[in-house]
């Protein structure tokens, strides 16, 4: 049989094209890079599976549909888009990782890497055994009163003294620490990392030490241990973004006791969610629940765990359909209602932990981001919680008194006037009359420096502001403001490059006069802060 | 530019590849077809992905990797192999369908569809709405004695009359009925198919009316409505094969309402398994409570329903880590304890509805298949629930009373040597002194003709045996024994071909005699029966 030219040509170009589906427009090395840049990166708005969550889809058919080429991508990923920060002009990323970038997301979406049950316990180690830690504190420091300060970029947390604001110790964390929560009695501090490394640092010995560590996912964001009466610190539970499920681990040991999975429904009723991840974890004082919040599936789950003990090791998971795009949140002044952000929807859901119910879902501005929010008695609301928004210059003020001001009961009592959308966090004290708001990812290098501070009792009244001096020169936002354990100070992280060693600024609560600055070389990319006493009791 | 002739050829042969891997050894016609004989024959058993459960995992790798070729596989499928049917031999498939069958699974499985939640709400249809059914029995006839009969390759449902023998309706119900459920006051059977059609029978109209139906999944073998006080009839519940979840209707019109994904983790620490299929369930009458039993994950989930009217649906779902590749079971005689087969592991589950608690895991014999297995209150050992196997020639007793007899309690307390392996299903009543077995998947024809029974309060004592007149002669398997309300009869299927009338013989409780049989030409391949008021008071 003879083959003609023409059948050996067309053969050819179908040749050159199977060869062609199969090679990339990127090296195996490129692959890997982007990977990494992405998963560090990009994923925690858009989605391991790039989806879209509190960012926009990015699979590949949805950028070309969306008339996007890799030009335009890189323009918006240096100058920044929305909400989302300007990688390039900030410096963050390289001119060339950002050509990187712009290539790989018109890649087909790679699948994600597994992470097992077997993988969290060949990760997971106990440096200290229990029975080699200390029975009672053995620093004579006010340990209740230090501050766990992350610092973002280096991978570590470091410990200072809340009371002469000396450096006390620096422990190596996971990749860019996510947050610290504190066991009951304060003792320990959960640390979770974005990686999905967590970690337990005993504050009880001489120096602040890392006593246990296991890689739980490959992305998380949140950690809390059990509070209930009879409970305190027997299991915590990490809440991942990737794989999407929730782990419960040994409160002193961190060992692995059981996963589940969260993948699922969106409400009940809508599409199936690979990535459905669990963002906010809170752990109530009314019941031996964690409240876990699901985030694109748009449910709020109370996991049980007063089960844990028995034969096939139970528990109790009651799933409600709430809002989609669960993000953070906080419990109301009593600790009985937890209010949490649904942030693409523009919603505060309301959960009574009381009665493990779904209260009520209060329309706010554009991306609330209340932290854990902010809590006060108002002299005419009664007790409120507040939530300031990164898309508006907003910070909605709650009733939350059900009982003695039902009037004002799951509603926007004030909506206060801010100097500038782009607010991270709002905090106050029982002792301070101040509300204080930063304003970290404002557009503006100014609202970026910038606090302001309001009455608590009359919120008509024009806030302070103010902009701290030396942040600008360095380049640094101002962010995550934490009271100290009496209340008579706040912290804030001025949160520069981590080439730039920075600062943390100390004011006092009543006059708001700077009294102090944290500086050093080790104080790079300092954020979050979590005071010890503060945390364990949840004020805020 | 010229190309030499050994590039083209080059190129050719590459192109040649790319086709040959784009070009499946079967059109797109057989790959269709085999798709429907392998989703209606094999995935029960070898699952939608094919990574087996109850039977072999037959991936391609894994076919190759023991050696397999398509030559072997069609033997096996011919003849049948360990707990397979011969379904050439027996004449369920064609040597054209075998062949096909036997190229199938040798290549790469197809991704299973979707259904999603919109899929089963525009698939639900209510026939007669709820205010425009009967307030009273319209029917002069016993309704409470009334028989659902599964004709199961007829895709119908007969309704007999068990004081007359009378058919007095056949239904068209889903493709291959699995199972009927009584709602509490046993007014409505809930039908479920192997195909994920719910249907609800209406037995209080002048004749059996099918009310509602609802394609609720893709694949299904279970269904049970809420039948805790105050809750009766409200809800329903359909657990599904695929997609793997469970979907929560109204139990009045099957409006579905809420859709639970039970994909997840090996009993909480291994690997993830996307085919987690929901097996048996039954509603506790301790607790607003269904039991499921998630089958490849070996968890058993208890889940409450009573919140469903509340803001936000909540359910409450307990998961118990019990045992792997759950199937069957039911109640001990107090219905506090559920008792379900952990078919591929020889184990017995038991779950205390009334504490929610995981009380044991005992060991029997190969593949035990209880059904809903038999209960009785034996002399000496106290109540006792019993199981038949498919893989031994042996039915296990059980000690189920930890209170009156806690030296037998959760001990195989006898097992009982039957005449051959192949057991599907055993029953009792509390009127008759007879435990009645048959042997539906016995290797011999003989004893699929064959009923045994024992004394139920003389264990030692050898079983009465006897070939059932008129069934070998058709080719028929006996198969599932059903007491009528009063107990004083009970019926057993002649399970034939389809093409095939067959019969339904009635035999009487205390002295075994035939008092009857139920012919007639609509009397085809009748399998599972239903007597109303058994089912609907769990009495077997």
């Amino acid at each position: 049989m003879r083959w003609s030219k023409a059948v050996f040509v067309a053969l050819a170009v179908l040749a050159l094209g199977a060869l062609g589906a199969l090679a990339q427009g990127l090296t195996p090395q490129q692959m890997d890079q982007a990977k990494k840049i992405y998963f560090e990166r990009c994923a925690g708005c858009h989605g391991v599976l790039r989806k879209g969550a509190t960012g926009k889809n990015l699979e590949p058919q949805n950028l070309k549909k969306e008339g996007l080429t890799p030009a335009a991508v890189k323009a918006i990923i240096t100058n920044g888009f929305g909400g989302m920060p300007a990688w390039g002009k900030l410096g963050i990323l390289k001119p060339e990782e950002i050509d990187l970038m712009s290539k790989f997301v018109f890649e087909p979406v790679p699948e994600p890497p597994a992470w097992t049950f077997a993988d969290i316990k060949k990760s997971w180690k106990v440096y200290v055994p229990v029975d080699k830690r200390p029975t009672k504190p053995e620093t004579t420091r006010d340990w209740q009163n230090y501050f766990g300060v992350i610092l973002r970029d280096m991978g570590q947390v470091a410990i200072v003294d809340g009371d002469t604001k000396e450096l006390v110790k620096i422990l190596p964390t996971g990749y860019a620490t996510h947050i610290l929560r504190s066991s009951k009695d304060g003792r320990y501090f959960y640390v979770i990392g974005r990686d999905g490394r967590a970690e337990l640092i005993d504050l009880w010995s001489k120096e602040p030490t890392l006593v246990a560590s296991a890689k739980v996912c490959l992305d998380a964001r949140s950690i809390d241990s059990s509070k209930y009466e009879g409970y305190e610190g027997k299991y915590a539970v990490v809440g991942c973004y990737w794989p999407s499920n929730f782990v419960i681990v040994d409160g002193e040991t961190l060992e692995p006791l059981k996963m589940v999975s969260t993948q699922g429904y969106v409400k009940s009723t809508g599409e199936f969610l690979r990535e459905n991840r669990v963002a906010s974890i809170v752990s109530s004082h009314f019941s031996p629940e964690w409240i876990l919040n699901i985030k694109e599936g748009g449910q709020t789950w109370l996991v049980d765990y007063s089960h844990m003990n028995l034969k096939g090791k139970p528990i109790n998971v009651k799933m409600i359909d709430t809002e989609r795009f669960l993000h953070d949140g906080g419990w109301a002044l009593d600790k009985r209602y937890f209010l949490v952000a649904a942030n693409a929807v523009k919603k505060i859901v309301v959960i009574d932990a009381k009665t493990g119910e779904f209260v009520a879902s209060v329309p706010v501005g554009n991306k609330p981001h209340p932290g854990r929010g902010a809590t006060w008695d108002h002299p005419k609301y009664g007790p409120v919680w507040a939530t300031g928004h990164i898309k508006d210059n907003k910070i909605a003020v709650i009733g939350t008194d059900p009982e003695g001001h039902p009037q004002y009961a799951w509603k926007v009592v004030k909506m206060i006037e801010t100097i500038s959308p782009g607010n991270l966090f709002i905090k106050t004290h029982p002792k301070s009359p101040w509300l204080i708001a930063d304003f970290t990812v404002a557009p503006t290098p100014e609202a970026n420096a910038t606090l302001c501070a309001w009455q608590k009792d009359n919120l008509e009244k024009k806030p302070v502001c103010w902009e701290v001096p030396g942040a600008r020169k360095i380049h640094a936002r101002m962010v995550h403001i934490e009271f100290n354990k009496d209340g008579s100070e706040f912290w804030v992280s001025a949160w520069a490059n981590k080439d730039t060693p920075s600062f943390i600024v100390v004011y006092d609560s009543y006059t708001l006069q700077e009294k102090a600055r944290i500086t050093g070389d080790w104080v790079r990319t300092p954020t979050g802060k979590f005071n010890v006493y503060n945390t364990a009791n949840d004020i805020y």
